[in-house]
C-alpha cells in the first residue's frame, strides 16, 4: 500500500531569508534524487494554530521503498549536515488510505 | 491560491470499533456535503512518532471558500455534536505551495 510521508518543521533561519531558501532547495534537490521517491513537495504551512512554517511530503509505493529511503547515505547525510543543526522544531506524520 | 486544510486526531474510542466507523462515514458524509469542500479524504496515521490515528483532509478553492466552511452550519453542528465529544485530542494545519 502506497505511504505518504510528510513532515512539517520550523527552522532556525529568520522567514524569507536566503538561508530559508538555500535549506528548502537542499531538501528538494537532495531527496528527490534518492531512488523510491515519488511526489515530493515543499508546502507552507498557514494555520495560525501551529507554529511550523513548512512542510516535506513524498510518497513510497511501499513499506520497503520507504526503508530503503531512511537508510539512504543521501539521507542520512542531509539529516546530519542540514536538518539538525537547521531545524529547530518538527513532527512526522505518515499516512495510508483508511 | 488552494488551500489543502488537514487535521489530525485521536478519537476516545477503541481503534477497530463500530463507534470508530460510525465517526469516520459522519465526518465523510457531514463535510463532504458542504460546497466548496473539494478532495476529501480520510487517512490513517500510521507514523510511531505520533500518538494521532486518522486524518481528515480537504481542499478548498481560495480563502473565501475556507471561512465559508467554517461558518457553515452543518461544519459547526458536526464540531458541536460529534467533534467534541468524540475526539480526544487533535492539531490543524494547512497547506500552500512553497
Amino acid at each position: 500500500m502506497p505511504i505518504e510521508h510528510t513532515v512539517v518543521f520550523r527552522l532556525v533561519h529568520e522567514a524569507g531569508s536566503d538561508e530559508e531558501s538555500a535549506f528548502l532547495r537542499a531538501g528538494r534537490d537532495t531527496l528527490t534524487a534518492i531512488p523510491g521517491v515519488t511526489g515530493f513537495a515543499v508546502m507552507r504551512q498557514v494555520s495560525p494554530g501551529s507554529p511550523f512554517t513548512h512542510q516535506f511530503r513524498m510518497v513510497f509505493a511501499d513499506a520497503a521503498a520507504y526503508d530503503a529511503y531512511n537508510r539512504h547515505p543521501a539521507h542520512v547525510g542531509f539529516v546530519e549536515e542540514r536538518w539538525v543543526p537547521e531545524v529547530a522544531d518538527f513532527q512526522e506524520f505518515d499516512f495510508e488510505p483508511a
